[in-house]
């Protein structure tokens, strides 16, 4: 992802806690102190490589650090720091909250992704677009290091036509026609909700089709017409929709491509970490 | 709370969205149409007022709409908008985004307040800086919706001495000392964990006291030995820390001003949101 | 492509020019005046919905317009204005350096199509990166009023493998498989200059590959080779580099789905436009 | 020139063609490497200082380097880089447009500067308004690094009464007077297309007059007359418009103080330049 | 207060000065240098703190300075500097004009307070809004050296309710009572211009009662009137309006807690400093 | 004056002051109502036309207005608003400080023009750079509305030769010559001390010449010895320096072009004003 987006973030997010100036730390002293970042309960982690740039776009040495995508056990120290402390307590919160978030994506990432195996070894847990807005960036990032696929970062960077655009349009094919006329540079992935919605995008070549809200049963046999017609081998299939900890295994044995999961950002508990000057 | 604030960041989170360009919707003729937004499940509703404005910065009326603090049904529209498509196609997203979250967080400040009432009739619920980076300004205001109050909103506006503070002074008096000499625009809050810290920082007249990750029974004897040494009525006392659903009230009914719960916008499930292009 | 990027970028084009104000305008008499347009070399015009939003961000009606794709006569009014003299004179200089800039581009696209569809009707000539920094917006655009393909626009949204990355993997296979292993999102392109490079991204599945710096002979051996293989159905080809409006035409003879050239936006003459005020 | 606008125009021209993140190179080993730029045909150098100062930028070392202004031959090495692959391949098209734009400027302005002398070894050769948007800035230094003049750098630096404006006054004497009653600071230069408005202007005390799209009779005619009056000393002489490299000479034979040339700006060939990881 | 706000208004400060480039300074080699700043008449010194951080970032190292707060005398040096001469003078207007208006802020400072600790040693005078708008940061530290109360700093750190407020609500018992309903984070303070006033605000437990423009013999008047009546210790009273070194010991001795003082930075002679290249 | 520059200006002001709420105003009822601006104390008044910016910006009507330049009496009305309550709340203390330090300015400059006439009818008198940072664009017009010459707006239109510079050339003749070899754009100004600098820079054909820290005796010398020459008919001469309302018409009547005076920006009393909700 991009570096100088990230440090701008960052730098933002800093900028919105402080205000006018941190009132309370101004009555301090500003002596260099060291401080860790703990953590309080079980989990995997994730912002580490975030909270690095941070730190240093604040003059604070990490003097050591746990790694991204490490499982780590409750109390275990995953930060050193040494700074002015001044620096440290303005950016202690900030810090805490991106750990926090992140470690909770990560850890859920990895648990869906482990029952997902369980129905099927290659196929790919994804993200979607319901991110926190201003936040995405951490977020796709925390599925990563979960494991997980990002899928498209924004609106420009692959054509999904979903059910409101194919309503624009008059029907599913004139839909995937019209975006393959378009600039041969993106991929072309469709949203259907039928097994003849899913036939036909893939006759007009979509390079992706998405089986948006369908029951294990529905994608089943979607997946099955797609293979008797010969239709399988050049496209990628996305399960999408109602898929939970509970049946992703059941999805996955279907064996789509791809399963993406909203929950994986939207209704995520935060981690429990804390900051301690020694 | 700042109103160009507000539309800066709803530009920026379509910004970040749209990137170079929609690349979908430039495919579909951008005729005007009618959409409406439905809840999927059962809630109380916020983000309508940023909606909003959200709609207006991008020339989409609002034709009908749901109150924020109401409570809706599953199934029920929340807004009905007309606009030109590819607008409207542009926003959906961000909006749904706000508006699930918002109103994830403001049923459960509901819930909270509610559990609090009843061991208390007069205690407020409060929110923390535990916040998504960001995104905060919209965390406090669903908080505020739900009749919480939003607490300091940063390190600006707030003297809020903590552990980590206090271990920089010599000790809890010097601290509220300190801080009482500086400007007097600002409260002044403490951190304290223990009962005799709370007379301290009572008798240095800090304006409120934080109790902070005591049991319910610790919470108790402070406030009562606040009120025998004539203490209690020139301060404000809030509870923060390991607050639950479960035992609000309990510490509720200890009477301090003030309950504040980090889980309010922290660790919150996103209410499920549609837009439909009708 | 995103609108208010456009915007953006039309209010800095003024605001450079302007600095701390236009102080020959300063002395002139602010009336309501008009003026027009007039090109004054036959061209096909492109621009004019650039400048329709620079217009009205000035507030200046826009009374008559000839349309982007037109084929125009030396001499022809393209654009009839009316607004506040300061304004006019302050937006004068970037619509016509706008217009010139753009007409030029679409004008010489549109002549690299008609030689390219003399070998070949249904190839794609493409655009590259070779953009004018910060104004590469607008050369894109003006390729694709000419008819041309945008190409990607940056590096974010298609995978490109160049010498550079190949050089820095292992060679062209662990290339393409890396890139494949990556989110399914993006198309993956590679350049290669030998036709077993060609036929080697083929059997990895790579989506695109660019035939670079090839004499047409190459190209169409390499063509031929991925048809025996059975390897050009699922592939598109490109051919990159040397093309010329002479050559054009043998190249697209050997049946590539997209030429690209460089020269479309690096090396461009201006068309000559004149405001005047009446 | 403003070296800290120099930065935000660098910085921001990586960080358009970056966007979200370079998904090409974040696929290869972010190993230090060196690489070299070399010139692919015959030209003479400019844009060398803003490389460097993009590469500083980026964390770049350049280790060796050729000269702003220095001819060089085809296959020459300009610069001689050292950095992570990842900034190397990140900021590499731009540097390369940037390079490449700006030799073709420097080098056709030598060109008009080399046919100027032949008529008139003292005359300037100069710029003009005619930039592509947004990057004005390095053409004009390229007009500077091969020997021309930057003229005016926008509407602010210079008063400069053109055609649209003296329609709007009553006349060329009205226009002259009102331009030096406003503040003493800044240079007024007015516009004429006859002998007598160069007269009428030179008498208002102008500091500048344009001759506009005058033949090279008419300019010998203008200066003549000027001089038999006695109002060539106190006043500069500028030619514009219609000038070439073919008739340059001549137009500097009549002995015009400056000779503005939009073509330097507005219709420039890019030399060719390549960048290789070694 | 907030260290990147001030590198950000440094670095505007510097850029609106600039502009497109020191035209000036370009003409001069840029050798190293050193260069003094000295000051040419008595006065009590602010700036410093501010200009380290100017040259700090402009790549200027101080090697001698004075002290914030130091009385200084006519002539003598207040900093040495070292740097590129092109950063040196790009800088030292904006120097220069911080310097002399913080002293001169700083020095008036200074005079209020020794003429009110004639009246009462420990009242506190403090600064208004009366600011000048964009460069508020900058006098308020200034008053704040000279051992003033910056008093809040915007709209958004204490509710202080105005004439102009309190006629939108009924009365000053309905405002206090509605300001202090809002959230308990901030100070609620208000205007009266009553001795009735006063005692209604006080006992709706206002923190803070501004008697606005009142004589000494009122203000006198309503602080006796609130000890009377057992309200004056729990609120502090602030005196505003027409406070003068003339008369400010008289007000001192009514024993308010605050005296604010609009003159301190909105009418203020600059103190004369001066920087020369050695 | 740039109107964006202002635009953006007036909305930076308001949102210093504003920071992330209006919290008094928030808690009143925003209603729209009618406000009205007035004067205190007898002056000239400016700031109108930037008021009048600030109020559309948000949107606040203006029913009535005096003028820019206009002599107000103690009470008189100047402005007549309608709105609504948050909003006129909300840009009330920016409005206030806009107009009263405009206001003062232009009435200061005022009187030193009425006193420069006495000695010389022609003469303009002009501001300095020592101006307020980031405010200086406020304070340059507010010299113009007065009458007065705003002088350069800072380093990037006039070349200036200050001591400074002379320094790090041989001596003022070389200083002028390099100066007039830069562009012909500029204006060259140089500052001298001495009759001896002056008649070289005359020689050399400066534009403009500053005697800097001259006496009347001085400056009455120098421009008489220019005469002698027959150098002064061909150079501005400025004063500069030491110029009160004391001694300005005897400065005038040595018959210079333009007298500096830096206090007209750089210690001025604000005038008073106030707003009031009807």
């Amino acid at each position: 992802m991009n570096p100088e987006v990230l440090e701008e973030k960052l730098l933002k997010m800093v900028e919105e806690d402080e205000g006018s100036g941190d009132i309370t730390s101004a009555l301090t002293p500003n002596k260099t102190v060291e401080a860790e970042i703990i953590v309080k309960e079980q989990c995997v982690l994730s912002g580490i490589s975030e909270l690095k740039t941070l730190f240093r776009l604040f003059n604070i040495k990490v003097l050591k650090s746990a790694d991204d995508g490490e499982s780590i056990k409750k109390g275990q120290q995953v930060l050193m720091l040494s700074g002015k402390a001044h620096d440290i307590l303005l950016t202690e919160r900030t810090a805490l909250n991106i750990l926090s978030r992140m470690s909770g994506i990560t850890s859920l990432t990895r648990e869906f992704i482990k029952q997902a195996r369980k129905g099927n070894t290659r196929v790919r847990v994804a993200a979607t677009r319901k991110v926190t807005p201003l936040f995405g960036y951490f977020e796709k990032k925390a599925v990563m290091v979960g494991g997980g696929d990002p899928h498209r970062l924004g609106l420009y960077d692959m054509v999904l036509i979903k059910d409101n655009h194919i309503r624009l349009f008059k029907d599913v094919r004139a839909a995937v026609r019209k975006a393959r006329e378009s600039s041969f540079a993106h991929k072309v992935e469709i949203e259907v909700e039928t097994v003849e919605g899913a036939v036909t995008a893939a006759e007009e070549k979509a390079d992706i089709i998405m089986l948006d809200n369908m029951s294990v049963k529905q994608v089943r046999s979607a997946i099955l017409k797609l293979g008797e017609k010969g239709l399988r081998n050049n496209v990628l299939i996305e399960v999408s929709g109602g898929v939970t900890l509970g049946n992703i295994a059941e999805y996955a044995a279907c064996s789509p491509d791809i399963i993406s999961v909203g929950r994986l950002t939207h209704s995520v508990g935060a981690k429990d970490f804390s900051l301690k000057i020694l």
